[in-house]
């Protein structure tokens, strides 16, 4: 970019901000671990002199809490990782991933597009349970006008963040409408980096043998973006942006916390 | 952004990574507190049909670990907060901030300054308790050929940073190089957003009063944003860029961890 | 007790310590969450005058760590706690169980007594998934010369701790050894107070409806304690003990980590 | 003890709890960590066969939250610790201490002794920072006829216990109530092994040099209990009792919290 160009993206843009907040009581996957928060020192506790003061907080979540990226590590398979790593041999309980782990993943500055399942399926939310086809997401980008292309960061949209932050987010009834394997191959196919998605899993549940997350981190070295929101890429029809993610560099982990944007 | 410029942007530019890696044994302001890891679940611990395992991991750490913003609400001065928020009724233990907290902080897409003082002053890193002045910070600009702008995120290279991630970083005896309430307070009347340093508070230490954090968060509502790598920027002589910094929208928090990326 | 008996037992009975330690790595249910440590402060970090310094440290854990306790609320049975409570109206996600949380039981210092079923079966440790019935029980009590009474602690030893702190203690392959449900019927119509394993569920295993953790909390208000050493009570064939047991009594917590002892 | 004596202890015994709750938001000295809390699965979040669920929680703290003990290892005096041990070489910023940890401390069960110097001087609670002198520990030993030995544990009552859980417990102005360094001296001198306080320091402060700890920990190798709760044994003149205090044996901790009783 020329000095021109930053200074027009940075004045004249509109940004999206995709993530969701943390708080305690928020709710996970009931598997993982919660969010933890305290105040280490309150304002007063500890004054500095001439009237200064720090507070000071302190939080514990797992690499999965909230709007979070997947490292290629967090799934295996025949216990092998992306590329044929052995996965007990790639890890240690005190010291998470020697290999594939989230420190692994570079910056994420990448173009992303929207596809737009529930708009496309004229729903508010796709019923639960519902794939998300390979031929529901090519219709959706003729409809929408765009292209999937090769290093693209896409999201799909099922409408299932409604229900954020209430339990049924991670507990609805009958399942979480998510893309299908068929739809994740084709996705891959085209080069993708990343596929997010407004659910939690990114693919449809139940699936307990989690096929897309296997397919995607395993086979294809595809990273996952779960728990995004995409209401207002989808009220205001902004299927391409540019799309930046920067997980945390946490050593040796299996996902991060993360707040992507839509730069538009 | 049109479409042309994402493309442009996501292929054609460069992305300068000004995040540290987080991990167990890091170092950290001593008052503060450390970061922890562990997993949950190892690849083999809990087996989903047809092979799938999923690793998981967990961690605690403050919302002022490694590379990170400080929330507004992180200081006061005589116990209030910017814009004269009476910061005894603003907090709570358990909750954090009800005002000024680092989820109040939008995404963070600004033009970028890398004012090299380091370089300007031809050392590898200034001295101990070195404070870096605003008539260093003009006459790098002015050898440096930029200008600061109103809603800049100004980053201010002492070279300190080549300690990390040793003790020194945080213990350096004699002080730590960083600047003065001058230049502080000239970068504020240039109306920018945020202060980075490479250092661990910005200011130039010993300062028990912390009268730069009190300048900039309290009375001017200015973000500091502290453990910024910069050395790549400075190698390359790269002054000007796309600043993004997305802070965790954690709820009531003082700061937020994060990795901010230099796109030019 | 009057002065002489405290000099007595405080000066001339023998402790055994019945609890592990807590170490990052260490095996825990993999449904649960690890044990995580790092110092905050070393010696050398923050110095007071006169060469004092005080090094601190902090962990995370789950209140099912290692040797601990099962709070009365920490299983449910149709949405029922002991006593008909409703679940879902006596839990809240930040502050644990309204009622019949950890810190509702009071210190436990009750006769305790050792049914050494893997000597009496003369085995190192029962086999993978073997179960120690009313009979075992019954036998092994009677070898050994004890009656169990009403409020006393009742520890069962099946060997299984000898895989402590190794990964098949919580993954042996075939199951763990521990009471059935008879068995368990059994102690708590001799109206225990708690019962203890030396295995991490007290239940043999693989037993997906936990029926003794549903039998024993839910509806006899029994206190389980798991991951207990008793090897040292086992090759003294000390049977009878004074059983001290106590629990932090962390507000709403279904479960403690705790160091029992028996002194005999 | 024989069957007999653990009968008699076990049922006709009185125990007093001298440990406090554990909850969200309790206060704690500012310079260390909060305690936290969640629950990971609700009753509810995942059921197993036959409706059976079990809740499980999680929590973080430091060595020194609520009640607790003190490692020897807790405290340096010119970077040495107990037995002049080098500090700097047994400590590890992710494995605590080598030496002198509270994993080394042995099951506390020892005689245990009350000195009320809050009922002895008539007060409530002894005025903000009023030094406990060796005079006032042997005055009120005379008078409640009761003699410190060697291997006790000797708890001196201030009252200051009334402020907790209120911020001044930590916060008080004009200091806080505690033994002095020769009073300490003198109940090393008498062979104790530990020593408490319903303060949090156990010493009279302010104390910036930590006289008392440095003497106790560092030279005499006796161990400090804080945050006791001592109104009971107080109000019903208990002078003399079993204390057991079963610190977690966390590897390497700088201290444990607690929960101790007085049996008698």
């Amino acid at each position: 970019m020329n000095v021109e160009e930053i200074r027009s993206v940075a004045r004249g843009s509109k940004v999206f901000d995709l993530g969701v907040e943390l708080f305690p009581g928020m709710p996970h996957i009931p598997l993982h671990g919660p969010f933890g928060y305290s105040m280490i020192r309150e304002h007063g506790d500890l004054m500095y002199p001439e009237g200064a003061c720090a507070a000071v907080d302190t939080f514990f979540c797992t690499g999965h809490t909230g709007t979070h990226i997947d490292a290629l590590g967090h799934v295996s398979k025949d216990m092998k990782l992306h590329g044929g790593v052995d996965a007990a041999s790639a890890q240690s309980k005190t010291g998470g991933l020697s290999k594939h782990g989230v420190e692994t993943v570079s910056p994420i500055v990448r173009r992303g597009v929207l596809l737009d399942a529930a708009a496309h399926l004229k729903r508010e939310a796709l019923e639960p349970a519902r794939p998300v086809t390979r031929a529901d997401l090519e219709a959706a980008a003729r409809a929408q006008g765009v292209r999937v292309e090769a290093g693209d960061v896409v999201l799909v949209r099922t409408g299932h963040i409604r229900h954020w932050p209430k339990r049924d987010f991670y507990h609805q009834k009958g399942g979480i409408p998510g893309v299908d394997l068929e739809a994740a191959r084709w996705l891959a196919d085209q080069g993708i980096f990343m596929l997010g998605g407004d659910n939690f899993a990114v693919e449809v549940l139940p699936a307990p043998s989690l096929p897309v997350h296997c397919h995607m981190l395993v086979e294809r070295g595809v990273h996952l973006l779960e728990v995004t929101v995409m209401e207002e890429l989808s009220r205001t029809k902004t299927y391409e942006f540019l799309l930046v993610c920067l997980p945390l560099k946490i050593r040796g982990g299996t996902g991060s916390p993360v707040r992507p944007v839509a730069i538009a």
